[in-house]
């Protein structure tokens, strides 16, 4: 496996292997769990034996807020090289400075106006742009065929395709399913953050978004939020953010389910400082 | 030559060209002149015999303001076809509608914000952002390895540098010298809106920044604005919009020249509701 730590070395990668295709990208910003090898594995599907994996681990500082975690994120990243080592990447990039990605005079960037004003976008309305800008040079400087992102931040996902359709990448988006801890918490790097108390509150999430659907397939749409936010709220230390039904793909809000359309659960709860998100699909 | 009408069209001709290379594209809104075409010919120097050359044909809607040319804007298609094809250009991507280039539902933008602040850039608040998402669009469509811009557009020529800069985007940009009429006018798809008496005038916008630059090289920098502007407003049907000089590649305004930094004297004038720009560089 390579790593790569500037753009030089990646671009000079880039031309060694040109032609073992289709190169399939795995973007994360490190502390891999589970779930990020699970993305390597699927990338590894689309791949084949003759294709290429590149992961890239990168902080990017400007999806972060003022006031949220860009410091103490955690950048294990020894440990994630030996994890995407196991599970058979081709090559990490892995920028060893910001300076690498962005110039300190930079003034392009890329910004979504319709699927982020809700969900997490309200909360971080800074965040999607900085996500849209660097999923967009990564694909540039890594240049694959395919790319594959986490369920787990379905927001994400959506606007990462309306990316790639408003701007015409020529790169396919493979969505991964969300790989979750035996007692059913989505799998997250900010796990790590929270307290022995938090983790064991935290599977709430997951529990009250089960039963809301189940709810929604009884016909039952108009109890279901408000059965999410008594669920989370019996959790003494959950503290919501926010709790949203929307269709999965434009990802505006709806009062009812529509045969045919797939809607989504969203939510996102605080535990302390830390906060956790997780959705589930729901359609009949 | 290749007369391409749909994204689907594009795409078709993009695989069955893939080892072509280079790749070099000459992006345009039709109208085509002598500089349009000696960017063609800056271009088939760069593909040599074995490179092909893309010309794209589109009014991009995006970069129009509300109360600008849009409609008025001319589209002779079938003569633009006839130029491209005398001069050596292997495939012509003119979508037959907008909808080949903008979903009804787009969301995506891209907009640049240090560059722009003045010359264009203030007079036309939208304009910049519709450049670059368009221009990044038309890259990834065409998926050049270079592209040809006339200096003409100087902020523009700037913008687009940056903005392949700051997205990573792997297309080299050259720039073609603005061809002019016997006269020195500038030549512009626009300049076919003037009446006799403005085209009669028009010239002095080129008369103007020739004696400003020369007053800056004979150690007049605080001269030479008054003196553009008066020279400009001695034609009777010109309107200033703007006169600035700024340093060739950050566009910001300077008050006096510095040694190895080349500036630009750039204006933008009026003659009626039609609005020519001009440019000359200068540098000690």
């Amino acid at each position: 496996m390579d790593v790569l730590k500037t753009v030089a070395e990646l671009r000079d990668w880039n031309r060694a292997n040109g032609g073992n295709r289709p190169r399939v990208l795995v973007p994360t910003m490190g502390a891999l769990h589970d779930g990020h090898l699970s993305l390597c594995d699927i990338a590894r599907k689309k791949a084949g034996m003759t294709g290429t994996i590149v992961t890239t681990i990168f902080v990017n500082p400007t999806q972060f807020g003022p006031n949220e975690d860009l410091d103490a994120y955690p950048r294990p990243l020894e440990a994630d090289l030996e994890k995407c080592r196991s599970h058979g990447v081709d090559a990490v990039f892995a920028p060893s400075d910001n300076s690498e990605i962005y110039a300190s005079d930079a003034s392009i960037s890329i910004s979504e106006t319709s699927l982020s004003n809700h969900l997490c976008g309200a909360s971080r309305p800074t965040h999607f742009s900085g996500v849209c800008t660097v999923v967009a040079k990564l694909f540039n400087l890594t240049q694959p065929d395919a790319a594959v992102f986490g369920e787990k931040d379905f927001q994400q996902l959506a606007i990462i395709r309306r990316l790639v359709r408003d701007l015409n990448l020529p790169v396919e988006i493979i969505a991964g399913t969300t790989v979750r801890e035996s007692d059913g918490l989505a799998m997250s790097s900010r796990n790590a953050y929270l307290s022995p108390q938090a983790r064991a509150q935290a599977p709430i999430i997951r529990q009250a978004l089960g039963h809301a659907a189940a709810t929604i397939q009884q016909g039952k749409f108009d109890e279901s939020i408000g059965l999410v936010r008594k669920t989370i709220e019996s959790a003494p230390l959950a503290k919501i953010d926010y709790i949203e039904i929307v269709d999965a793909e434009t990802l505006q809000p709806i009062s009812n389910l529509e045969s045919g359309r797939p809607a989504r659960i969203a939510a996102a709860v605080f535990f302390g400082k830390t906060r956790l998100i997780d959705n589930i699909g729901v359609e009949f």
